[in-house]
């Protein structure tokens, strides 16, 4: 289905080959809460991991943070783990950290060696090159990503944001918008169309929301090489339980070309 | 999902409400075949049963063809039967019923109450006033059909054939036609959603083959009200079983707005 270029393989999974991949998040306030989440969805089997850090209140003890993704590792056993500290400006929970502490904060992460892939937002464009160094010196994948809750850009704005995330140095495009109307889910699935044409990192794509939750299923016919599904709690609206994710994606794959 | 201003309800269906309806299609060779599919197919509880008369050998004995509607309506019980004779052109098998012969089919199969909605072709465009009046007469509500095998014209052609069906009082516009990229099937789906918005009758979209077999399972959010589904045998490409498409039908319409 979503076939890329420059697919990226992290321990046993490949993102952005024949099977798109789903991802389930961790949004725990404490320690506790993120261990027996990652206990539970990793009985789930998803693709990935997702560790939604801004949901964790010790975000501004870095090493906390750090010993607490070494355990979620401990966990997950060879399931690869996303860290992700999204910004309220995205959709994230309210933190105070600014961009400066981010970084130390990624570097003590990175370092720890328990996380395979970092998500970092495209509008922080200035510490881009920073994040990129300090994942790469790491062996971590990044990944670059646009969030729009409040609608849909066009879908020439929507393929120029991945264009700017390759160009950029990201292993992975991630792009997350509103719609507000079904033509906005189609220009969403037209843009990632066309974005698989035109670039060689593999993508991740979705409209979000009720009206989006159908591109969650079928995103991947379309170049979306990793969904996200509920394994415990949502971190975003829209999100469809894994089971039944996989379920429909079964299907889907089965009878689609 | 697909809500249109004048859903048109048959018997205890109702085509174009809030959920799309699943129509099986009936392909056999003889009227022993034809009523074992429907036996078959009716304990699956489609909401529609095609019987899509070009697959019977005796479709020139008007006789022998509505007494085999009047068998499979008492195995059918309930569901309403839609009765098409597909052109060769658009699909079909090769049969050599004049249009003209055709109609006087039409009278017979209407005449005889076992049928609640003709398919004809937009193609027969002289012929559509006549097969107009006629279902009229008989209370049997018409599809009028647009297929292509071979291509997907323009989002705007694909509307305005939907447009020409309406105009031409149909009950319900039928587009089905082939992709030969994922850009195709997303203009099926746009041209589904432009007319829902533009018209007022219920409207039966696909995209055929594997390409285009995803519009079997979500063109009901985009306006399309009938997706078929396999019973016993497929009648053309794409086709999903039944049982699928409910599975995944019924997650989709759990999570979509």
């Amino acid at each position: 289905m979503a076939i890329s270029k420059r697919a990226v393989r992290v321990r046993n999974v490949l993102i952005g080959g024949d099977e798109p991949c789903i991802c389930a998040p961790v949004v725990g306030a404490d320690a506790g809460q993120v261990l027996e989440e990652t206990r539970q969805i990793s009985a789930k089997k998803p693709h990935l991991i997702e560790w939604r850090a801004d949901f964790f209140q010790a975000i501004h003890d870095e090493q906390q943070v750090a010993a607490t993704a070494r355990e979620m590792r401990a966990i997950a056993g060879d399931i690869p783990i996303l860290f992700t500290v999204r910004s309220e400006l995205e959709g994230g929970r309210p933190i105070s950290l600014t961009e400066e502490e981010k970084l130390r904060l990624f570097e003590t992460v990175c370092q720890s060696g328990a996380i395979d892939l970092l998500d970092y937002e495209l509008a922080h464009e200035p510490y881009v090159p920073a994040v990129r160094q300090l994942t790469r010196c790491y062996g971590v994948r990044l990944v670059l990503s646009y969030h729009n809750f409040d609608c849909t850009p066009s879908k020439e704005e929507l393929v120029a944001k991945m264009r700017q995330a390759e160009q950029h140095g990201a292993d992975i495009a991630k792009v997350a918008v509103m719609p507000t109307s079904r033509q906005d889910v189609l220009a969403l699935l037209q843009a990632t169309e066309e974005a698989r044409q035109g670039l060689e990192i593999p993508l991740i794509t979705m409209s979000m929301g009720g009206l989006g939750a159908i591109t969650r299923l079928v995103g991947g016919l379309f170049g979306s090489a990793v969904t996200f599904a509920v394994g415990q709690q949502s971190s975003a609206p829209g999100q469809i339980p894994i089971e039944e994710v996989r379920d429909v994606l079964s299907v889907i794959m089965k009878y689609s070309q």
